[in-house]
């Protein structure tokens, strides 16, 4: 049984590789999808294709507008989410990723550190599963697999 | 026609009574509702209720069970959502109901000063309409009576 | 009974008048809710609440956030739509938001002239009902209340 | 990731042909799916399979009974919608299957010439993503393979 | 606690007046809606308000379209559905009336003779609760009561 | 583009060997589901499984618990439905399945024969597409394939 | 703000009367409704409105036709829904109806003794909140209108 | 035609091995899941994944994350459910899942003894199909392939 597995979350560390290797040694057969992973295309991506945008704030939306696209396409076809927050940034797309998947009832997996048990504590409450790290989030997932 | 306005977002400022002060001096029929506003009631309130619980994660996991009830208790009374980011916090609960809402096509529109136009970008251009101060968001919901 | 009904279609004639006139002679029990009807208010919207644009398509744009807020709130308290075509002008917005009323399985009556018939024939075959005058349309929903 | 694709919009153009062709140069793993592009046989189609219609009318309801159930069987199938909308036409049926996808939360790209940014801002502004040309559209869907 | 009920079904007998004198006897607070129960009028409403049609084919469907516009308002707005078989007629807008509400998830009832019990074996399966009599059904409603 | 059908309705006429064929001929990928056409064996599966019932209303109930499962399960898998109802009997369990799939919003092709214009006009109505024969069905379905 | 709680569970003790009266002395505006609470009334009620039934099985299957009608037209009413299990009895209609709760993202909270932990973890972890006393769980409901 | 049966109940006889190979024997093109069958396995994953809880109530809802993320993973690929209860245990969960299952119309088989008749009939009222053995079960899907 295939399953494809949305990866939101932090894109500044190699946790996606890091998940993808351990997952294909432990031979599960699972599919990953995730959003734009390189910062600057994400960024740029609105005035790559539409050209110039009169300022910051149109800038920005312009992105936006395709980097949500990409991620309701993606979105769509995923049977687990996985979100990851790491110690930096505001990372407020990843929480509506993770909310998004949580409304819409796909089952989502959060990793975050201990550092960020208060901040995140709703959105920790609401996913099925919490954990702290990669390892635990594919020991969640091959359990499934048992 | 009377509407169910749900406010999400910062507790550090009185936005909140602003608001319904000048829906109640503008003569429209809006009806507030809100996540608890009183920080350390929030914090505490699963140790209020449930009683002490084994440390912190604990500690805040049982405050968000009750606050997350809550939040959907309100959220489906809602015709409306406004979600209101502040420059200070992480306010991933803030993004989390803002994205819930929408996820919902509960018609939502977000306030957030000029600085976090970049963080908020994919938020903001999910959301039905994005403003920059509460009498612009109270302008958005006379134009509904108009 | 009271039914909330939402008129979608033409600003350009007082229709709207008409027929909430003529339900009120005839006693129905029905409310009316409809788009912002003076056509420069729903063009300058966007630039009236959020300050000056950059351009016509972001002016266009800003205007049209929170006209679609607008029927966003009010589509979703009707119990049935109506949707008036006229000869003159493209009317994309009445089309959109007819179709969207009819994806969501609310009762939808469309009016066109004769001279309509062909290019609206894959949305009026759609709609639940299809008439030609606002008198027909008020007659179709004496017929509930009978 | 092979996603399904429905071009809804203006059949008086070969740009169905065009994005298909460099969809494939591409290596896209796209598969399309668009409503009747013979005009004629678009119009004939009803009285084709159930016979002579008594009068333009009922030729018509007939002909858009079959080409909305075409459509109803291929949008459901699709991922991803594309509308074009040309200068000239009512194309109000490509507004009401764009809507209609869009209300569906079927992630919608729209393609219009900069002489429709105002009548078609509404729905320019409920599409996922707005673009003027094929080629953009295509560089929409490349993204979500990068 | 109101409740509202549709009631679906034969309309050549007076099952619907005994139904709400014999509720209202019973002092439960219940609202009664229904189809068009004039048959002749159910028959002529398409030319009635359309006018002519060009065959009985087109007068049926004109008819239907606003006899279904009316089932699809009111049925909205039932909490409860309650479908009449007789021994007479087909009744198939009954079953189609019966299974859109069953679909729909509305509480429903079907009242049919024992002589009916082996074409309606299937519906009544899917019914919630099957009865033999009027009074019947209202002793399951009084029961949603005590 | 591989298409289930489930082919709804009367089960004393070889119309579904008669379309599979004919189908099969046009080279459609179609894959056709029904319901249990053996007569017997649908009306006695419920004592051929659970054994002896305590009378027919009993055995009928039993039978069509396992129908009504095997509809469900079949229906689900489909992306259209075909109705055909034939001049005998009340085929209540073919109006109730066709008006669920409705209700699902499957496209739905109703097949009737003119005798049935006016006992089947709401369901008529409802229909996406309402044909006379079985070619006829054939052909709108040949259509989508265009 | 009204809310209307659903009291599923143990109807051998008399939780639902405390909780009204203390709810009441609290001053919530809240309205409560509940399954049948006669536990004689409840088994016989199949037989007491549709006659004798041929056994044990079809006496439990026509009561639990009516106990489920009720519960049907109840749950949809309620905006809240409080599960309560005591340490006796299977009780397994109250998981039923606490599960169906859930699934329809009925805000939910589960009353249950410590001694019931581990055989309703499952049970326990889906549910928003869990309590162990009547007055915990009137304490959650007090924390919605503060 | 591939069906996917998720295999919900007792995990302490072997009645889902009995079952994968009557159906193997059979030739029926179904793939079964299951929830984790190894009690330990299942009471401690939480453990196992998350490291020591403290004290049990947290054991077992860590546990119970699991599981429930596993069981919503497994239960959106099904397109059969059939739950068997057992005589011994409270078997909550089981109830939580079929119910859940039911909710989202998910067709569903219950396996249940004689003895469980009475507390079951609720459950058993609201499933498609209700049996006493594993054998019957396979009847029934064996009956959908017929």
């Amino acid at each position: 049984m295939k399953l494809t597995v949305y990866l939101a979350g932090e894109i500044h560390s190699d946790w996606r590789e890091e998940l993808k290797n351990k997952s294909k040694q432990a031979g599960l057969d699972l599919h990953f999808v995730a959003p734009q992973t390189n910062h600057d295309r994400s960024d740029n991506v609105g005035e790559d294709i539409l050209g110039e945008q009169p300022g910051k704030l149109y800038k920005d939306d312009a992105a936006s507008d395709i980097n949500n696209f990409r991620t309701a396409v993606l979105m769509q076809k995923a049977d687990v989410v996985i979100a990851l927050f790491g110690e930096q940034y505001k990372q407020w797309n990843t929480a509506m990723d993770a909310s998004a998947a949580m409304t819409l009832n796909k089952p989502t997996i959060l990793i975050r550190p201990e550092s960020l048990i208060h901040p995140l504590k709703e959105l920790s409450n609401k996913a099925n599963v919490t954990v702290e790290t990669v390892d635990q989030a594919l020991d969640v997932l091959k359990y499934v697999y048992e």
